[in-house]
């Protein structure tokens, strides 16, 4: 096992009927500036609740945070927050309106040129405005974590940057506010949660039996209650469930003292830049060839997985490897995500261009063995046709 | 799964030579109170690397706390820091220099009469001195909790109590430093963390399945690790698992939204109050009686537990359970901790004095479902004779 150090601060605050204690997490007379997606908390009830939670707060609203969160439309939250003096930024939504009030919070009073700097050039932040989230959308674990992916619409770049000045200082979860989810948004997010996890657990064996069985507890409940929770969506413990998992899978514990490998993330973040697919599809796109290509370097991780959380344990080693592969693969399919390019309509593919990026980027060749080299990237992006 | 809050700020700081990073951790200029038990850190190098990490600060010691650490001691610390106007807290030891000092910590400023009444009366905690723990012994979670259990040496009382404000503001935990602990000690480390896993985890089902499988993967970790680290004290990778399980299994993750029950922790503190046993070995006498009494209101978690954590899947479900309890007697046994107070040289025992007291305190009837009565307590003393 690693050393390391394991700090997470974020009061999570979950169950039914939370965000009514919402008042009660915030800074007193704090003024807020809450933060929003394209407008579904309108119609699910949740900004009603919010509003009604805060009642006592002065509140400015700045709505329209895209999927993929895009650098230009949260600059204008930055320079709206500067000019309004804002003392708290109260996220509402799902993965991308927190990820993107986080680069909000780091952005305001951020001292250096360009904010983007903080993505492109890991430029140094200092201090942050304080943030709190509610959340509506069970997937990326931003509830509970410091990271953040954010895009660039001029650039097509997709970017993360992870600092714990941005941890919010509570999240708010109500698995019941996501019931009117749509069954892809559901899906992608528990793909997500399922890849997060992988990327934490699926590298080489690490003397880490604990995080090993935790990182399969959560894979094997995804599994398990992933499918139900679609079928019913309104069924509460199933669906708290998921969001459970979700949050678990990124909020740091799982990963401590084992290596981790984020290839199967940066490798879709370009899918998305280039195809603008959904994040959660193109992990179902890698992850399944990744896996595959990468048997050799993931051999003993991919024996266990297969047997522990697919409960595969007839055949030789070989056999059962590529079973636990074709289930997960099995397993995004029958969530709703296809793992091939062509079935989203994607036929001119930007491969050339994929590859590229990366190599000019010095990020390749990746994986925790340094396996996947620009080769064996043409290979799993081919297979992924 | 029930609505729930989780909150822990605690930083851990886990691995080999981590005490180094000590001054890191630490309030710049803080006048430092050192607190530790027997001396055992003077002769494993421990009392060495901490006063060396810490070489910049002023530093006043308190030794002498006890194993179940005891009131009338650690009043005599709460004394001189108030008398020095000490900033800040450092433990360094096990679970009850841990336990100790977050009494002092709370003791320091309160306002009432008698500090006690912390334990006896719920007397509310407005204020804490801030304290960091250095830990020496993995058993009780204590350096990532903020619960504490205290005994009054003129009253023969063992009492807990629990407050955010003496979570410590940091935990260093060097697995290393373990290594000489005596191997009754490490074997009182994994039963005491085995039941607090099963106090959060031997209840009634409550739709949450992650957090029932968190719990099986500290068990299952325990039982495999448990004795290796018995058997080969010096082998860091078994030793690190077993000091993160213990760890994991009292921080207050496992036990959200689920039901709890701390009844084999009540009675067991009745029997170390009353005849000076371990903490570990009450809790070994108390749990497989416990769980047979009340077989019939944990039925289907002790059938979880014994398909899960013990791989018990033949016989009908009555065989199945109860072959789950015998495989825990035994594992307790096999880890040098007997099950009967008649291994530890009891005879005279005080059963009726337990009783009453509990019954006197209102505390029956305990459990879960309440199923706990006396005459249900009676049944498990006399099984622990």
């Amino acid at each position: 096992m690693f050393n390391f150090t394991l700090h997470n601060p974020v009061r999570l605050v979950f169950g039914k009927g939370q965000i009514a204690s919402l008042a009660n997490e915030m800074p007193a007379g704090a003024k807020v500036l809450m933060t929003y997606g394209g407008g579904s908390i309108k119609k699910n009830g949740v900004y009603e609740q919010v509003r009604q939670a805060l009642k006592d707060f002065e509140v400015l609203e700045f709505g329209g945070i895209e999927a993929n969160p895009v650098y230009e439309t949260l600059m204008k939250a930055v320079e709206l927050a500067r000019r309004e003096q804002i003392d708290f930024l109260l996220a509402v939504g799902g993965g991308s309106v927190l990820d993107g009030t986080k680069f909000i919070a780091a952005a305001i009073p951020f001292e250096g040129e360009e904010p983007w700097d903080i993505l492109a050039k890991n430029a140094p932040i200092h201090t942050a405005t304080p943030l709190g989230a509610v959340l509506t959308l069970p997937a990326t674990g931003s509830e509970m974590n410091y990271s953040a992916v954010i895009s660039m619409a001029a650039t097509q770049e997709k970017l993360a940057f992870g600092n714990p000045k941005v941890f919010p200082k509570f999240s708010i979860v109500d698995p019941e506010t996501t019931y009117s989810l749509p069954p892809r948004q559901i899906a992608n997010g528990v793909v997500d949660a399922f890849v997060h996890v992988m990327e934490q657990y699926c590298t080489f064996p690490n003397a880490a039996p604990l995080q090993d069985r935790f990182a399969e507890a959560i894979l094997k409940t995804l599994i398990e209650d992933g499918p139900k929770t679609l079928a019913h969506p309104t069924d509460y413990d199933t669906r708290a469930s998921v969001v459970w998992c979700a949050t678990m899978a990124l909020n740091g514990l799982i990963g401590q003292g084992v290596p981790q490998d984020w290839s199967t993330h940066m490798i879709g973040h370009e899918l998305t830049a280039f195809h603008g697919l959904d994040h959660a599809q193109t992990l179902a796109i890698v992850l399944p060839n990744l896996l595959w290509v990468l048997r050799d370097s993931k051999r003993e991780k991919l024996i266990q997985f297969a047997e522990r959380v697919w409960d595969v344990k007839a055949g030789t080693p070989e056999a059962r490897l590529e079973e636990g592969i074709i289930r997960t693969r099995a397993f995004f399919e029958a969530m709703g995500n296809p793992t091939h390019l062509s079935a989203y309509g994607i036929e001119s593919e930007r491969f050339v261009d994929i590859i590229a990026r990366l190599e000019k980027r010095g990020a390749l060749p990746l994986g925790e063995r340094q396996a996947l080299s620009a080769e064996k990237l043409q290979e799993i992006l081919t297979m992924a046709r």
